[in-house]
């Protein structure tokens, strides 16, 4: 038989052998060769291609181990007699047709994920100035954390931090977690209830997979953080807007709102965005809340190692004597976030369901990148890296303060704040901080508005400006440059 | 009024005026101080204490800043009248009563997580030989790993790696991705349709979700991966057992126990643990079903890197024309484990939901570990490597036959498998495959039975024996080992 065949690319990176080999699957896929058709005879096909005889010998091998082509002893080398006919023929014309649609294939529990719209791209989204939440790198004491690293990858500590390790996390940076937020802040934990997890994303998520079933009502800050709203949504939850007062979480409104929530997520000691502390009260009542009717509080605890002003507040879970408070913490604001480490700390009950969780959805943290973690802990580099950001940290709000005022008097209103990475600008009452936002964005400013971190519109417009990441002079220039936009978006001079 | 207070103590790590305000705040939330009552003057708590005026005065200020002391011009310290009455004795009883069973709090979801047992601690799950699935460490090139680290920890790339990154992965490990599974497993794909995860079990629970609802069907291979089946089995899925014929996952018997099916996870190039080869025909078929009945396929390339005899086959994914493939595999195998880092190849149309659940789940994987594994694979490191354990590995299984076969022929019945990390070595007819390995787990050998990884008891038993990560003078050694413990707990000499 006479085979067509495209002639070979010798310039290619592939191989000959494995052009042939693609080339004559294809044609058998296609049923261009049909099933019992004897292939030209390797002597045909090295003069018709010009190749060596290796060549089609490797092809022919290939594809006769892949049961495309069977040798018949004596006689060649033929098509696999038994492939389907009708299969083939099948699979030619769904190449044809186009694939049904995804929306009505991906399971109910996928599209809800879909929907909740996890960190979606909106204008402001860029990592520049002013996205609020960002560390600053250039404090990081790189060469310290690369000794750490160096330290580790070597023989002797490989045969143990390659291997797979326990879900809940490291021991020893298990141990130093319980140890530093039993002193900073007085969270009442054994290294047995802290949970090495991916961030506070990571922590949520489990949250919501195991405290929550579809339909179960979460009271949620609003504003509030956004990354959690979306967990929760994508886990079937009804998400209860709770409204913030000078106290923080109004737990009067989120009663008359929906008294069954099965979880309230809070951030007693700094709300987010917004600022206030939850007073000693409101604690107890929360907490008195919880255990009386069985809701599950989830303390997101994200920032409040930099606080500026006045002794931070203990957080709740140290209150809590009836274990229902999960407390949540990260690396991702004092270190750097795409460490992608920060930490649970579960009531005694609670431990063992985390901990499955957490080996089901990814088994468990990078060893390495613990076994760092739990030395700069523990030899002190954490806390005096902490030092060091805090000063900077305070010296950059005074400035971010000082030129808004100076800049900014007649359109945004700021306000000191005693802890955090951001400050919130208020824009005068009736101007749309989504436009605002947008427009700055357009200007290379992320400046993300209220209204983005809001379930409920917010009565009064804002941005939420991060200085934490931002140095001196970036301050000024984008401060200088956030002006020019607001006076020409406003027509104000 | 006289107050009695223990003594502080001046060794301790805290400070006394932490000391003092923790026993103050005690006996305020005990109601050993009720609302009201005034504390004793600075001067007073001095002496009978025998501490500093700046010691009391800052741990007053602190209980003030919280809300639990409050100060009255000219009259003193008192505790604060508004404290809730009602809320502190609340709280006294509860911390007498015990707190609600959590199995009756725990969301079902979070139950059906902690029932489908995941990682469970079993006698032979402990890492050393023989546990199957384990690389070598000692061949591993650590200094060539810690110099690419160390590239990475630097000024000029902490500006982008340590910042949050994209939920996708990084560009150029994708696009590396992409390259090497074409190339080497001839994947279909473009680097948008790679999304890096954490491992394997990542990408399984990932498909869980976005594509199981709870009462979905799933075959799974029986026996097959046991981490599989319980991210399955916690999403809700209902489990269909698919046994293993010489062409392996068996298409049939699938389609006769559950033609509804909406997911199927498959080892074609090597079923995991037994070892068979997925033929074309039976490829074809499975495609075919998939692209007209509707079905994912979850094809599970674990370990196809290591084939020590013929060409590898081809992914599945090559061959699938209709989007129903989703291919996943690691770098676990062939570098470490505690790396957590593996591969999803998605479907056009599936992309962005798996995306979205990444991006839930744990936002992304750690930056520097993707940046590093990029050049690992960019600059060839990773073929040398690959070359390297291969040729180790197979050196290995032969080792592990000879042993076998000299020390155990009468009991164990082992075969060359021309892939892999592992061996299965089948027991006597009759013999319970779970007892023999616990007896090896005493004797310090981790050899899983069979049934492990079996929904419906084997009809014979056998020992599931890794080989990749253990020495030649391990393997002798645990041979040995093996063969007393094995003749001993048989009653044979």
């Amino acid at each position: 038989m006479e085979l067509l065949l495209p002639p070979l690319d010798r310039d290619a990176a592939s191989p000959m052998y494995d052009q042939l080999y693609d080339t004559l699957r294809a044609a058998i896929l296609d049923q261009h060769l049909q099933p019992g058709v004897k292939l030209p005879s390797t002597r045909e096909m090295c003069s018709q291609l010009s190749v060596s005889r290796n060549t089609v010998l490797e092809a022919f091998a290939r594809l006769q181990a892949e049961g495309y082509v069977e040798g018949r002893v004596g006689s060649g080398t033929y098509v696999t007699q038994d492939l389907p006919d009708a299969l083939l023929s099948a699979r030619s014309v769904s190449t044809r047709e186009s694939a049904p649609s995804v929306e009505t294939m991906i399971s109910e529990r996928g599209r809800q994920i879909v929907e909740s719209d996890p960190l979606p791209i909106r204008p402001w989204s860029r990592l520049r100035p002013f996205y609020p939440g960002i560390p600053s790198f250039e404090l990081f004491p790189l060469k310290v954390w690369r000794q750490l690293v160096d330290r580790h990858i070597t023989p002797a500590r490989a045969a143990d931090l390659f291997h797979y390790g326990a879900s809940e996390g490291l021991p020893q940076l298990r141990e130093a977690i319980a140890a530093y937020v039993g002193a900073s802040r007085r969270v009442k934990c054994t290294p047995d209830q802290v949970l090495v997890v991916a961030g506070t994303q990571q922590a949520v998520d489990l949250a919501a997979r195991v405290l929550l079933d579809p339909g179960d009502a979460v009271w949620m800050e609003d504003p509030g953080w956004q990354c959690a709203r979306s967990a929760f949504l994508a886990a079937g939850a009804e998400l209860v807007p709770v409204p913030i007062d000078d106290d923080g979480f109004d737990l009067d409104a989120a009663r008359r709102r929906r008294p069954g929530a099965r979880l309230a997520h809070v951030t007693p000691s700094h709300q987010f965005p917004l600022g206030p502390t939850m007073g000693l009260v409101r604690r107890l009542q929360l907490l008195d809340w919880a255990s009386s009717s069985g809701t599950w509080i989830l303390e997101d605890d994200y920032d409040s190692e930099f606080r500026y002003a006045g002794q931070p507040l203990p957080a709740l879970q140290g209150l809590d004597t009836a274990g229902r408070v999960i407390y949540t913490g990260t690396f991702s604001k004092v270190l750097f976030p795409a460490l992608r480490i920060g930490y649970l700390v579960a009531p005694d009950a609670l431990v063992e369901p985390f901990r499955a969780a957490h080996a089901l959805a990814n088994r468990h943290v990078p060893a390495v990148d613990q076994a760092v973690l739990a030395d700069f802990l523990a030899e002190g580099h954490f806390i005096r890296h902490l030092r060091r950001v805090r000063a900077a940290y305070g010296e950059r709000q005074q400035l971010m303060l000082e030129r808004v005022r100076d800049r900014l008097p007649d359109i945004l209103e700021v306000a000191p704040d005693p802890a955090g990475m951001h400050l919130v600008a208020w824009l005068p009452p009736g101007v749309d901080d989504t436009s605002m936002a947008e427009a700055a964005a357009e200007a290379e400013i992320s400046a993300p508005p209220l209204s983005y971190y809001s379930i409920e519109s917010p009565k009064r417009g804002a941005l939420v400006l991060g200085y934490a990441g931002v140095t001196p002079a970036q301050i000024k220039f984008g401060i200088r440059r956030l002006a020019d936009v607001l006076r020409s978006a406003l027509g104000t001079t």
